[in-house]
């Protein structure tokens, strides 16, 4: 499933026909729900959306305007360096607690729409991660139970912009540039993803890979994150933790590989998909208000 | 003005009447906006609520129950180690640029509202702050015209479960408890502040003074604040910009003083009011999901 453009130019939501190699058309789920994230809040929402699955596509998938996944989560957690590879490349201490970070929704960008380097930073690296995106209300969920709060996965670029997120101590400011945070190109359902761990990530830049890991090596896996993050706030349907990234970003590269305006970035994870989205800079004079 | 729970049970809008010290009654302008974050996305918002001054109030002042001032900000940007009498105590050195975390809209809480210390911390401190109430959307907003995307101030107590703030260098898990942001009690416009450095901050606990500043002894003052923040994201109307908090936060007294049930805790700012809320503590047994 992913969120999209429907036909009337608004918000719309829908189930991605074919195979995740080869996606065919979209079947709209607009009439009875206007998000991903309404959808989600309805108990019924993902037997209904089972229940459409021979429905026509209102549209071809080439042709669609993607959304982000869910455009607008009441909140996105972000872990920092939670794969030993990037713990190490970064030189900090592994952490005795999950590192979380918050992402506005605001910053957020589709797939196959360009993410965009702000005017004030030639700094603009690439993250690939898993997106784990929540289906149920809790708060002080065990780590048992945690997995049934989850109503599936998606590939997410934590798109960073590195000078900004040493300003000080705290990274929010490098991670909350508009289109910074690439998310999509859909959701796969728990039904089709039965051991999260088994998945591979890889990110390409400009057909070259240059993170490559195993779901497996997160130092706190998605349960131990959900049930983390559920500690200290209640989450919601359609809230989204993406769960770090690992060794290979470009801040560490000699020299150091950024994005620049023209290149394409992709984060591909095993039963997944591939998301895919260009680069832009954003224009010398931009500015609001 | 505030945001409170109207006579139909739903949020609503009002103008306080009477002063900042004796405050009266709340006029309501519910049937124009659904909440604060509308009347100020509307142009002529202020200058509609200002035709309504002498309406009839609908309801008295002691007997509403108040929201968070913008009880559903599209952001909230909390600023650290913003005093020096603060850096000195948290032997921190002082910022060359405005430390940002984030607070998700879900942890606020209203003046006159039980703040509540959660289940699995007892280490619950209080931050004196002046809140920023956005009124115009902007990016890359320039210093000089910083002041102008004021809409009005409030007073934030920026509640901190300081164990859960030092579980790694990120501050948002011990930031974004639920009722630990106190919001209220009502925003004053910017027309009745014309100087925000001529400001005054108290905090008491239980009627004892624990925290004072005066407002031009902020590192980075609101302009400065305002034009940072603006660089890394679209300032809409209704976020909110907590200013930091000055010297003495209980985590830092000898022994430490923590917030406990049955306590009051009180953020004056002259020419603002006066924040009050009670401190509760979460049952033991609380859960969601």
């Amino acid at each position: 499933m992913t969120s999209y453009i429907g036909k009337d130019g608004r918000e719309s939501v829908g189930i991605v026909t074919g195979t995740i190699d080869a996606p065919e058309g979209i079947i709209d789920l607009g009439s009875r729900y206007s998000s991903l994230r309404d959808l989600l809040a309805d108990k019924d929402g993902l037997a209904y959306a089972r229940s459409c699955l021979g429905n026509p596509p209102a549209t071809n998938f080439v042709e669609a305007s993607l959304l982000p996944v869910v455009p607008k989560p009441d909140k996105i957690f972000c872990v920092g360096v939670n794969f030993a590879s990037h713990v190490k490349e970064t030189g900090r201490e592994v952490p005795t607690k999950p590192m979380i970070f918050l992402r506005f929704a605001d910053s957020q960008v589709g797939a196959n729409q360009d993410m965009l380097c702000p005017k004030v930073s030639d700094q603009f690296d690439y993250e690939g991660e898993l997106a784990v995106i929540i289906g149920k209300r809790g708060r002080y969920v065990p780590v048992e139970n945690a997995l049934d709060y989850v109503a599936g996965y998606s590939c997410y670029n934590d798109g960073s912009v590195r000078d900004w997120q040493r300003h000080s101590q705290q990274f929010s400011p490098g991670k909350n540039f508009p289109r910074t945070g690439a998310f999509g190109p859909w959701m796969v359902t728990t039904d089709e993803i039965p051991n999260v761990g088994a998945l591979s990530l890889k990110t390409r830049l400009n057909g070259q890979e240059v993170q490559t890991a195993t779901l497996d090596d997160l130092i706190f896996d998605v349960p131990a994150l959900i049930a983390y993050c559920s500690s200290f706030i209640t989450l919601e349907p359609g809230d989204v933790i993406i769960c770090g990234t690992t060794g290979g970003v470009g801040a560490f590269h000699q020299p150091p590989l950024w994005m620049k305006e023209g290149d394409t970035v992709e984060i591909e994870i095993s039963g997944i998909g591939v998301l895919r989205n260009g680069i832009a800079k954003e224009a010398a004079d931009f500015a609001i208000g």
